[in-house]
């Protein structure tokens, strides 16, 4: 089933061989959104200056969660991965971008590594303001952008310009 | 600081002190959204009967995950959680839904517990489709009704009916 | 379904709730051996005495794998283990046997966890000597006995008796 | 000691350096059986056509554990495992069979990843039949089949034909 | 032998059986102590106002590390912790002190845990700062305080006041 | 800011890109002093003979804890280790060392992973002996020797001698 690659012709799921596969050198960037009330972003940016870093929080969150891909998602392949940066911006009074990208030198691609990133730093996000704003809601957790490997370069249309 | 009490007074991070709370039952439902092209979820929910089960490798993440909550995120309690339960099911022929259910009885919600799990969910459904279908989006991670502790019963306005 | 109560009405796995139950002293003894050469056996037993503890080693893994069977096993709930105990001997001179009791304050039971720590113990085993003895076979993993909850005492007829 | 290689001149245990081995393609294959009642196998079967997916979860399970192989057992190298393939498949009306094959580009084997993947995956499968079977055994974890390295192609003797 | 309970009468470690004691409030204060060039001090504390947060990115490690006790000491139980604290502060131009308590309401008390975080965040001190000066040390990891349990109120001789 | 290279312009933390870097051979000793009680310092010695071997339960705390250095350290980059060995001797009456030597093939050094090994091991160790002598002190962890890499070899001035 090609559609399906992780699922051999019985339908068991399994991890995809990658063993004849170039090591190449692989971007993937990912982005999500934590919409929450203009004042418990206000909470988070005064926060910074003054009393607790948000931000910071979620972002090692991001970064360390990565690392564990292979951990969490059954069929990914454990990757040597040779970078991770995350940026946290507002975008709109209630609205604040993650925005993750991650590196390697592998058999296979880091899209599911950058998604982890955006996903966690976004759930900690929430972790941390959920006694003030239990509403937030997590939107547009989607890759943005890769590179490397034999499909080359993808980029979301319409993508996150900053 | 009150509205953060992830911070104390200087600013730091720290896991806030629960030893003096009550141990009681408590639940959290989460939901996530996957948004795909209609022919993929045609292609998952062909799989779910003949050639391989998405939908069942997604449910095992995020039950697997669920139980990991205090590893991902920074600032959580670890919990022995009670019991996890996970649907999937079509809302829309672009539209997935995730629904997670985790209960528990301890000193702290498992609310983080819900959203991870309905969240690792819908990335395992990503890895699964990404071959097909890059540009799937993560829409909605939000908490949907939690019971339980001093704060008692809160609902989502305009929850999820089913 | 209740011959398969991992599994509910839809056919979806779930982590059984279990949040009813009462909280009791159960404890679990599982077994496994290793049959190997008469040879191998003998470096291990020598090795004890003079070069190196293939034993402690492990010994050591089959405690620390008990701690993390609820990651390792998808739909088993993480318990607080109060106790784990594991003793190697021969039984034969080219069997070893492995037998580990697990004990714990909890509201399920304790065998997945001295299952997984027989088992570790003897994969452990078998990683040692492999280089000399590439054929080693672990046989017979299963549990002794278990005691606590609802269904209460359970032992193996014809048990491992020591 | 040259027949146990895991322990040093002083009998401590360590990792064996293996930063002079060449990278080579490694493959290892390994089996379990695990021995139920008749109609604890007949249960799992007609789990699959109908109510709940006994072999996808301890599938799965297997997968999962391959990759944390380092992880469980003390003395292994940490691996880039580059393929898990897990099939299930009954052999006599009592007898589930779990052979699992494991790959790698690495400078060591992949045997213990491939012996960790069908034991755990056993054990999965006792944890989902146990409260309808509590005497399960599983039998014959064993390596199958190892390839790459130094010492090239091993078979067992009178090894599984499928 | 008393003297050391993780082993017991056959000289082969356990973890020892705590099922009889009683859950009871417990607490535990560790140190360290990250000795380096003042200069080094200074950049460190420099980056607090202006360019990067080493001491958060420090507290974080330790809190989640605190958290990961019973997967890393061999022989401890696995632990509900309720809370951990972790103060950094400068103690002469070239010390840097890391003090952290944590609490639990458990069988077993929380000495490890308070030690792993405090070496956890002094271990991450010396990774952010060891390109720019190598030879720091890290000196007087220690229990300062414990209180609980059966053996109740320690407290070390000349214990850091602050 | 080129001393804290884990902190971006911006002052977030990332892990840095080696992307770049070539692979090269890497080493790194550390070590770890535990001071104690004499009598406690016996208390190991004879039971290393006789009744319960202290050193080895450590070695395999420190030796599994090298591997899993990214998990704890939240900016260390992932590492293939191929090679860890721990020497844990007698200095003084009072004094234990713990030796650590760590070697890879890599595009990042191994201190990191030297000196949590060194570290848990002398932590392992603390946890073995506090119930008879609560008052142990870990003293001078330090990096003793690094080679590889663009920076080549380094040593500490007065480095242990054995």
């Amino acid at each position: 089933m090609d559609e399906l690659p992780h699922f051999n012709a019985d339908g068991g799921s399994h991890m995809v061989d990658v063993s004849g596969k170039p090591v190449t050198h692989r971007q993937a960037v990912a982005s999500a959104r934590v919409v929450m009330q203009a004042s418990t972003l206000q909470l988070i940016q005064q926060g910074q200056a003054e009393k607790g870093n948000v931000l910071e929080v979620a972002r090692l969150a991001g970064i360390m969660a990565a690392k564990r891909t292979g951990d969490l998602i059954p069929l990914c392949h454990p990757l040597p991965i040779s970078s991770v940066n995350i940026e946290l911006f507002g975008e709109a009074p209630d609205t604040l971008v993650i925005r993750s990208q991650v590196g390697t030198e592998g058999k296979t691609g880091v899209e599911m590594e950058a998604l982890v990133a955006a996903s966690t730093a976004a759930l900690t996000v929430y972790d941390m303001v959920k006694s003030a704003d239990r509403g937030v809601v997590i939107e547009r957790v989607q890759l943005e952008h890769k590179s490397g490997g034999k499909t080359g370069v993808w980029n979301r249309e319409g993508q996150v310009d900053r």
